[in-house]
């Protein structure tokens, strides 16, 4: 018994109804019990067989095509979604199937209740492939499963949405042509649309999650054959090295990235929109590595762009991480001072070569900082971040004398503070109260450099809008 | 003209039908025209009306239902995607809306196309909303775009799935009664699904985003009214604080977290599985804050608690950030020794009080590692990291006496860089080859320290499996 004997079923069928019979009674009595066998035998199932544990069925008016997915899912567990009009049909999927098919009542508009069952069934069976099958029922009722099924996709990987189609519509008796029915497991959009690779990436960005972005919109070249994809992929990876205060690395992507922006074939790409901020992305990206490759805090520019940086950086990381925050906001904090220094004093913080009276105003200042006296003040040879404060003061410096001095020894704590954070020598974990202080201290010291440079860093990622 | 005036026409229709009239001949003549006139006035929309820019819909051989839908979504912009069969009913889609109906012909099995087509009009059509219907059409059609929606909704916020459903069904004419019809948008199943919040938070917390996921969890906790939602958000929490070296936080966590899986209502929950691992992360938390609290690198359990968190944090930020990753690595491996300074010697870093003759010894020991003669090694008031290694080589320290001379004149450097790593008080971002010279030189020194006391700290999160 096989294909060939239900073609011959199927003609004479067909002749049976064109001599006048009864088209439905002559189908279930000549054509169904040969089709259903079949489907007991081996289902038509396309792409190919794959093995479910559980299936969940929504039930209309035709149980046969719920007797076929029933049978071409062949889950141990089958579930059925079945209004108050389709409820007379679960004993029949049971006797035909030979399932014990658990039903489970919903109103045939009613989405949220599918929504609900579903999430619930799946909870249930964590873990297990479940076939979720839309042949019967109301538009509602399909729709709210495949809805359900292509949403839990994302928790539950092993969902597949199913239907039951045929390939060829007979016009004679207008009827599907039995045999030609398959089970076909819908595909995941994310393995149909070529460029599906690059919403994902577009969302990993939005994240600020670069690297993952990078290699996402880099498959998206490939996948699609589309090299508009590729300038993303380097935004991306800019973004990236910039980030990990890889400048080096950050300069050559944004260069690459600029270039092929001024090729004819991409001046309508979308990242032109942004050619202003990217130029002076990348121009202070340049300033950034030639100051930290010449270890020169003179160069006002260069320390400009590594200050936003590590600001920028506080901000993001100190919301989860108060000991990271702190410490991107320390370092900004004395890089404004050491390029000041050289600013104002044409001084060196690691080599400040001080005439003896300049020491001693520096302790004198010092000294007024931390309540003490001269005699007791010890300098290094370097100026470290507090000394840098106060000899910048003994000088005159004219915004740091406007900080009073009872806000300076508040700060003096949270300064020395530096050394005994867990993440450089000591055991503390610093409070996002010390990091805002820093911050205040380090504000006008920004602004005035900002003001001298006529300049600010656009430390933030483009956005990249829906247009992708 | 109205409801009152379409109820009238109906039973009048359904006298006629009662006749022997012909049932579609009459309701093309008698009801529809005023069923569609009452559309243009003012379509029935569920929940409520919404401004669609764009709709897209699926065509099989209902045209009403999809001259409502269009009716019903009111967009500018109409998209048809129709069969080879179902062309035939564009121009009637044209006159009896009168929108500028555009068509798109595909294959009424052919998903992929279908996906293809909306993802393309999606991104045509960025940012503006866009309605989806699925009324007509075969159950290919309609699965498919319903996938489409779904799926594309995540990275289009857009987009609504909608369709054209009626109230009433009349038995006697055997056709939905006219004047029930709806267009139904379909709520997106994380407004209805009370507990979806847990799946997203799983799915952050898969990704490491333990504040976001406690956030979520704790939103699942109101929306579903279920208390085991919160024991997952503790638990986010103690991991947030924990990788975060916010230890006394992560601490108060865990108790409230473990206090709770003793009480006999939670005897069965999930993350009771996990009690060995929760109870030995709290023990070694504890252990870490004390050591944090006290300052005090001889309390050897605190430090490893502490070390392996810095080891873990350096290997996960490592991946994205070397600066970072060195940061942690370098911080770990001088708690090791520190430790070790104090288990071996009872000595502390910050004094350590050397005889003459041992600072003879160490002095020798940095000579010869930094190729230099005694004479020219200046040590300070406290042992840096390299002082440790060459102090604890110089008494014979049979672990770190073990390393070739060769090796540490290579990581000298390493060490030296620290201080001149851009995070702390230099110019430069160690690579991620500096990073493995410190994890060698950490690695015997973590496995000596988790074989003195027995123990090894479980410093990755639990996992949460599919039963959420």
């Amino acid at each position: 018994m096989g294909m060939p004997e239900l073609e011959s079923v199927w003609e004479a069928y067909k002749k049976a109804v064109r001599e006048g019979g009864d088209a439905n009674a002559l189908y279930r009595e000549m054509v169904w019990p040969l089709l259903k066998e079949l489907w007991h035998q081996g289902p038509r199932v396309s792409p190919g067989p794959r093995e479910f544990a559980v299936s969940i069925h929504t039930l209309g008016t035709s149980p046969e095509a719920t007797i076929l997915a029933i049978l071409g899912t062949r889950a141990e567990k089958v579930y059925v979604l079945h209004t108050e009009d389709s409820q007379k049909f679960v004993p029949r999927l049971r006797e035909e199937t030979g399932k014990d098919v658990y039903p489970i009542k919903v109103g045939k508009s009613h989405v949220d209740a599918i929504y609900q069952h579903v999430r619930e069934l799946l909870r249930e069976h964590a873990g297990k492939p479940v076939a979720l099958d839309l042949t019967s029922g109301t538009k509602a009722m399909s729709a709210g499963l495949a809805a359900a099924g292509f949403y839990f996709q994302r928790y539950y990987p092993e969902v597949r949405v199913v239907y039951v189609d045929n390939e060829e519509y007979d016009d004679q008796v207008r009827r599907p042509r039995a045999g030609t029915e398959r089970l076909i497991i819908l595909p995941n959009p994310h393995e149909v649309v070529a460029d599906v690779d690059a919403l994902l990436a577009r969302e990993l960005y939005q994240q600020g999650e670069f690297a993952e972005a990078e290699g996402y919109f880099g498959q998206a070249v490939g996948k699609a054959q589309d090299q508009r994809y590729m300038l993303y992929a380097l935004l991306s990876g800019m973004y990236r090295a910039w980030y990990a205060l890889e400048l080096a690395e950050a300069v050559k992507k944004g260069r690459d990235l600029l270039r092929r922006l001024d090729m004819d074939v991409w001046l309508r790409h979308p990242l032109n929109d942004h050619r202003k901020t990217l130029e002076a992305q990348l121009a202070s990206l340049e300033a950034g590595e030639r100051f930290l490759a010449e270890a020169d805090p003179c160069q006002s520019q260069g320390v400009l762009a590594v200050v936003e940086t590590l600001l920028y950086l506080s901000d993001r990381s100190g919301k989860a991480s108060s000991a990271l925050g702190a410490l991107y906001a320390y370092r900004a904090l004395e890089l404004l001072l050491q390029e000041r220094l050289c600013a104002r004093l044409g001084r060196r913080a690691d080599h400040p070569a001080l005439a003896p009276e300049e020491e001693e105003a520096l302790k004198g200042e010092l000294a007024s900082i931390l309540r003490t006296t001269p005699e007791e003040v010890r300098l290094g040879p370097k100026l470290g971040l507090l000394d840098l404060v106060a000899f910048l003061r003994s000088q005159g410096d004219p915004l740091l004398s406007r900080v009073g001095l009872g806000e300076l020894q508040g700060l003096s704590g949270v300064l020395k503070a530096r050394n005994e954070s867990l993440l450089v020598h000591g055991f503390r974990v610093p409070s996002r109260k010390e990091i805002g202080s820093i911050q205040t201290l380090a504000k006008p010291l920004l602004q005035d450099l900002q003001e001298r440079l006529g300049l600010r860093v656009p430390v933030k990622p483009v956005e990249l809008g829906q247009a992708l």
